[in-house]
C-alpha cells in the first residue's frame, strides 16, 4: 500500500461487520458446517439429469427464470408439492412455493418481510448460528426458549409469550427447527406442535418453521409439518436440498400464504435463483429422491455411530450427549470447566474445527461447555483421529477428560 | 379468506415495496429484460461441460463452496483472470475476484458496503433500471450525469462533483456502465476514461464500473477497463456471464481491492453462490468462450438490424436512435408528445412489452418520450410483427407515427 492508494475507509457506513479474513482452507479434521458425505453425492444421477434436462430445455436458459416466472422452475416446484405432501403432509400447489438460493436466502427474505431494527423474535435457546447472526446484524432482540428431548418447551414458550405481552412486546415470529433441531437433533412430536400452534394463534405470533434437516431421519418417519397442522395459515415453512442432495447446490424453498409470498417476491430482486441447479435437481429428484435419501441416511447413521464411539472412547463420561434421531450433528456437553470458545481456538491450531456452543445459543453461559460436532463430511477414520486429537487438546487445556477415561470407557463399550 | 385466517399485516415493518402480482407469463412480443437468443445457448457444449466436470469433481458438491472458499470455484476465477487480462487489460489474480450470484448480487454487495440511507451517488442520467430501483429502495440520492455518444459527459460530471462539494456532499461512488452503456449502447473511449479517473482521484470518489455487457461488441474491440487504468485502486469492477452465455445461469463477479472485497465477503452470507453453474461455466468457457461470443454477437447484430429496419419501416422519422456498437437493446426517442409510460400500458394490453424511458433515467421528463427495446430474445419475425403492433398502438394513442410514415420510409430504405 503506497500513499497513492485510494482510501475507501472514509466512505464506509457505520455498522459494517468485521472484514473477512483470507480463506486458508478447511481444517484437517473438520466437524463444522453443513457439509455432507462426498461419497454420497449422486454424481452419476446428476450427470444423467443434467444431460437430459439440458438436451430437452437448455435453450430456455436464454430467458431469466426460464420463463417460468420469479417463483422458480415449475417442475421443481411440482416435485416439491408431491414430496411435501408425502413426507410432511403439506397440501400445497406449485404457486404456493418460492424457490430460493438456499434456505439462507429464505431466512433473509422472511426477515426482510417481517423485521425492523428493535423488533423481538422468539427462537429456540440453542439454535442455528446463521439465524442468530442474521438477527443480531438486523438489530433484532432474540428471546431463547429452552429445549428438552422433544424440542422447544411449550411451558417455557407460554411464559416467554406472556412475559413479552406484559411488557407490551409482540414478537414478530416464533422460529423453530422442529424436525431434527439444530443443534440438539430433537424432533418435536405432533402433540407439542399442536400446543405450539395454539399459543401462536392466541398471541397472534406466526410460526417460522425451518425444516431444512427434516429429510435426514434415520427411520424416515416424521410428524406432520407445523405448516400443515395450522388451521389459520399463520406459518411460514422453509426447506432445502442442501442436506438431502448437496450443499454446494444453492437451492431452497419457501411455502407460505400468498400474502407473505408476494411480499417476499417483491424483495427477491435477484432475477431468479440459479436455473441449472433447479433443473438438474428437479430432473434428478423426481425419480430418485426416495431411493437416494434412505441410502444417504444409512451412511450418516453409521458416521454418527463412529462419532459417538470415538467420543466414548476418548472422552469417557466427560462427554455427554443424546443420540439424535437424524441429521448431521451431535450436540455435546463437556464438563462445566471447559470453555468451548477457548477449546475452539486451541483445537483449530491443531487442525480440528468444532462449533463452540456459545455461537449456537442465546444462553452463552449455559452453552459455554457445549459444542456442536458435524459428522457427515469427515471419513470414519478422520472422525476417530479428529476426536482423539480434540480429547488431547481438551485434556491439555482443561484437564478433562482424565487420561484414564478412554481406557475406562473402552472397557465399558466393549461389553 | 375467512375471519380465522392469520393476519400478518400488523406485523409488517414500514417501507416494504408493493407486493408482487401473480406471474402471468411473458408478453407475446417481449422487448424487455436482459433475455438472450434461445438459439444461441451453447446447449451441446454445456452438456459436455456438465458431464466432464461432474464426473471429475462432482463429489466436491458435498462441501459448501466446493472447498474452494467463499470467493468461488477457483477454475472459474482463473478463467476470469485470463479473460479479463485479454479483453479488458485487467491484471488481477484469482484472489482479487469474488464470484457472485449474478451481477445483481454484485450491485447489492457494493451498495451494502458503501451506502447508508441519505447518501448520494452519481450515475449516468440514463441508466440501468435495476440500479436505480436499488438506490431508491436504499434511500440513496442519485445525481444523474448526461451522456453523449461517448458515454458519461465529463464536463457535466465535473460540474456535478463541484456542485456537490460546494454543498458539502461527498458522493459514495460514480456508477458507470462504460462499455455498451445501458440503455444508450455507447462505449466510453479510453481518453474519457482517463479524464473520469482524474476527477475520481481529485474528489476522492471511487468509480463503480459495471461491465456486464462488455462482451457483446460487434467488432470485439473495447477500450481497457477503467479498473485497470486506475493508478490508485479506486475502482470496483463487476461483470457477468448472463449476457455472454445465458441469463438464467446466475453467475457474475466482482474485481476489487482486498480492502473492499473483504468487506463484501463479510456481507455475503449465502454460503457461496451456486456451485454447479460455476463449475459448468468454467469448464465450458475455458475452451469455448472466444469462439462462442463472436458467433453470438453476429446473431445479435443481425437482430439489431431487423429491429432498426422494422422501426424505420413502421415509425419512419418518428423513431430516432443511434445504432449501438454492441449489446442487446436500442434506446429510442419518439416524438415529444408520446408518453412511453402510457404507451407501455397500452402496448402490454396488446401483447407488446417495452421498457418505458422514465424507468431507465434520473430525468423522468426528458426520458418521457423514450423507450428501451431489447432485441436478443424475440425472433426476427417477432421483432417485425411486434414493432408493427407497437406502431399501431402508438398511432392510436398519440397520433404518431403518421399512417404514411411506413410507406414513405419503406421507399427510402429500399434505395
Amino acid at each position: 500500500m503506497t500513499s497513492a492508494t485510494f482510501d475507501f475507509s472514509p466512505l464506509l457506513p457505520a455498522g459494517l461487520p468485521t472484514p473477512a479474513a483470507r480463506w486458508t482452507g478447511l481444517a484437517k479434521y473438520s466437524f463444522v458446517g453443513g457439509n455432507n458425505d462426498p461419497e454420497q453425492v449422486p454424481v452419476a444421477g446428476l450427470i444423467d439429469a443434467a444431460t437430459a434436462v439440458l438436451r430437452r430445455e437448455g435453450k430456455t436458459l436464454a430467458t431469466y427464470g426460464l420463463a417460468h416466472g420469479p417463483q422458480g422452475y415449475r417442475p421443481l416446484r411440482e416435485f416439491l408439492t408431491a414430496k411435501l405432501k408425502r413426507d410432511a403432509g403439506i397440501d400445497c400447489v406449485a404457486d404456493d412455493v418460492l424457490i430460493v438460493s438456499g434456505s439462507l436466502q429464505a431466512l433473509d427474505l422472511v426477515n426482510a418481510t417481517l423485521l425492523a431494527r428493535g423488533d423481538t423474535v422468539i427462537v429456540e435457546q440453542d439454535t442455528y448460528q446463521g439465524s442468530l447472526n442474521r438477527l443480531s446484524r438486523l438489530g433484532v432482540n432474540t428471546v431463547g426458549v429452552p429445549l428438552d428431548g422433544d424440542g422447544m418447551r411449550i411451558d417455557a414458550l407460554a411464559s416467554a409469550l406472556a412475559d413479552l405481552k406484559r411488557r407490551g412486546v409482540t414478537p414478530k415470529y416464533i422460529y423453530t427447527i422442529p424436525t431434527v433441531q439444530n443443534p440438539t437433533g430433537t424432533i418435536m412430536p405432533e402433540a407439542r406442535r399442536a400446543e405450539l400452534l395454539k399459543l401462536s394463534k392466541s398471541y397472534g405470533v406466526p410460526v417460522f418453521e425451518d425444516d431444512c434437516y427434516s429429510d435426514l431421519i434415520w427411520d424416515g418417519k416424521r410428524p406432520p409439518a407445523i405448516y400443515t397442522m395450522s388451521k389459520n395459515g399463520g406459518v411460514i415453512h422453509i426447506g432445502s436440498f442442501s442436506k438431502s442432495i448437496a450443499p454446494a447446490l444453492r437451492v431452497g424453498f419457501i411455502v407460505a400464504p400468498w400474502e407473505m409470498l408476494s411480499r417476499m417476491l417483491a424483495l427477491k430482486t435477484d432475477a431468479g435463483s440459479g436455473a441449472l441447479e433447479q433443473m438438474v435437481l428437479a430432473e434428478y429428484c423426481a425419480p430418485h429422491f426416495t431411493t437416494h435419501v434412505p441410502k444417504l441416511t444409512r451412511g450418516l447413521r453409521a458416521k454418527l455411530d463412529t462419532l459417538m464411539e470415538a467420543l466414548n472412547a476418548q472422552f469417557g463420561t466427560s462427554a455427554e450427549f443424546e443420540a439424535p434421531a437424524g441429521g448431521i450433528y451431535l450436540w455435546v456437553k463437556l464438563p462445566d470447566n471447559v470453555d468451548t470458545l477457548k477449546l475452539y481456538q486451541a483445537a483449530l491450531a491443531a487442525g480440528v474445527a468444532i462449533n463452540p456452543g456459545p455461537e449456537w445459543s442465546t444462553d452463552k453461559a449455559r452453552a459455554g461447555c457445549r459444542l456442536r460436532l458435524c459428522f457427515a463430511s469427515p471419513s470414519h477414520e478422520q472422525i476417530r483421529e479428529g476426536i482423539a486429537v480434540l480429547a488431547e487438546i481438551c485434556r491439555r487445556e482443561f484437564g478433562v477428560p482424565a487420561r484414564s477415561a478412554n481406557v475406562e470407557k473402552r472397557a465399558r463399550t466393549s461389553i
